[in-house]
């Protein structure tokens, strides 16, 4: 994240060049795991293509990991909206199950989109902030609303995520496209038995 | 594994001393994981310490998750020996919802046991190979005996899984002992109402 307010005394240019740094090297990134894959780009790949500092690229990105999780980041920011202000069952104004469902297909749907990314962007020794997941605070919502009885047990949200995310993040084979759609189909058919049994309502 | 049959003309030496190896080296890295902490331990300084060529070990494990997955599968054996032989709910003699809330207790202590080498162990470019998970077959037999109705659902079973293992393979913060313990204990009544609401039992 930007900051939203400068310290005292440091030049308006940082700022600005910060951003652009960004940009750039999100853009160098992008090219990068097109071109190469995303097991071949490394953080001094991506500081030597990208015509900065090992330094800055560190900074900007802590992990390897990070390289991935802000590219995906972009995706997210749309994928984000949809929920916000899409049309219904997946935006508002549906019950809140059948956005639960909605919910599950089209996060199931991006992330067979962006399988190499979001598993790239996995770090075991960094693991995903709960406090920064939007699918969590979405899912939570939603449970919230669908059936209080149970959503106020403890982690069962985070249960829900990660019925839904693991199975593509950590078990599904990638090496073949058909099969995988198949699968991600049958996982989209399963999350809605799923979630409507965890609600009640079947 | 190894081979339960040799090739013609190999000699049984080269079997035992295959056999010899991954010992040796299981026990090495098992040492160094105790002494530096898994993220310091790699291929080349196992192989090192070891005294034995890094083809040798690289063989052996394929990947530097591997060498990870190769201890915590020690461990494993002795987990699967309690479901196959262990007393009621978590060994056989229990109702099959009983004994699946049973399963989710004693894995997610299981997880939380060896969660520096369970996390060690994922390779998210190398996905876990589904045919080779004792939970997912464990929870897939205890879910067709408890809800023929749903347990047919395609991924139904891979789901639970990931709801049972995800927080703590992708999610959960392993700063804090005490906090960690308490997570995993959320986790642990979560999973109860989870795998009650499947089953239709509350």
């Amino acid at each position: 994240m930007e900051p939203v307010a400068l310290p005292l005394g440091r030049p308006r240019e940082e700022r600005a060049d910060a951003a652009r740094n960004r940009a750039h090297l999100i853009d160098v990134a992008r090219r990068m795991v097109a071109e190469l894959g995303a097991d071949k780009v490394t953080m001094d790949g991506l500081a030597e293509r990208a015509g900065l500092g090992k330094g800055t690229v560190f900074r900007r990105f802590r992990t390897r990991a990070g390289i991935f999780l802000a590219l995906l980041d972009e995706e997210e920011k749309h994928f984000q909206q949809r929920l916000l202000s899409g049309p219904p069952p997946l935006g508002p104004g549906a019950p809140a199950v059948e956005r639960l469902v909605a919910f599950g297909r089209a996060r199931l749907e991006f992330l067979l989109e962006h399988m190499v990314l979001a598993r790239a962007s996995l770090d075991p020794s960094q693991p995903v902030p709960l406090d920064e997941s939007p699918s969590l605070f979405h899912v939570r919502m939603l449970l919230g609303e669908a059936c209080p009885d149970v959503a106020a047990t403890g982690p069962l949200a985070l249960q829900l995520v990660a019925a839904l995310e693991g199975p593509v993040l950590l078990y599904l084979q990638s090496a073949d496209g058909p099969d995988l759609a198949t699968a991600v189909d049958d996982l989209i058919a399963s999350w809605q038995v799923l979630a409507e049994r965890v609600c009640g309502v079947s």
